[in-house]
C-alpha cells in the first residue's frame, strides 16, 4: 500500500467557514476519485501545543494512484479554491506501508 | 480511535546511519509501549518534491494512550538522542478517527 499524509497549517485570520469548507470539499473526494483506498482526514485536537491544524491521510493501491489523486482537477479546485486562501504551511510524506 | 501523526525533516548533514537509527529506534517502541495499537512508520518515498523525510502515524485507543506515548521514557530517549541530533523541521497532528 501506498500512503499519503499531509499536514496544513491556517492563518491566524481563516474563519471558521473557511475552514470547515477544506473538510467539506476533501471529504467529497472518496465519491469523485476511486483510486482513495481510505481516507481519513480531521482537524487537530488540540492536545499538544505547536500542531499544525488538519491531517489528511490518504492510502492506496500504489504510486500511479496517488498520482492520479495528487493531480485530479477536483482535488486541485479545492486546493486553489479552499485550501490555498488560508494556508500558513504544509507538511507532506508519501510512503510504502 | 485518537491518531498522531508526526512529519520529520533531517538536517543536511544527516547521515543515512543516524536516519537508520531513528527507524530502528522507534521500531522497537510497540514492544515497550502497550498502548500503540498501530505504528506505520518510515521514510518519504521520494515521489513528490518539499516533502518532509519521516513519517510517524501511531493510533491509541484514546487521547490518554497517547500522552502515555508521547511522555513514555523510551520514546523521549529515541527523541532526545536520535531524532534532536538530525531534526530540521517537525510537524505534527493528533486527531479523531
Amino acid at each position: 500500500m501506498f500512503r499519503h499524509i499531509v499536514l496544513l497549517a491556517w492563518t491566524e485570520d481563516a474563519t471558521d467557514e473557511q475552514k470547515a469548507a477544506v473538510a467539506a470539499g476533501l471529504g467529497r473526494l472518496p465519491e469523485l476519485i476511486p483510486q482513495l483506498r481510505s481516507y481519513v482526514i480531521g482537524p487537530d485536537a488540540g492536545v499538544s501545543a505547536g500542531n499544525h491544524d488538519f491531517a489528511v491521510v490518504a492510502d492506496f493501491d500504489g504510486v500511479e494512484d496517488y498520482v492520479v489523486y495528487r493531480d485530479h482537477p477536483e482535488h486541485q479546485a479545492v486546493i486553489a479554491e479552499r485550501i490555498k486562501p488560508i494556508l500558513a504551511s504544509r507538511a507532506a510524506v508519501q510512503y510504502h506501508v
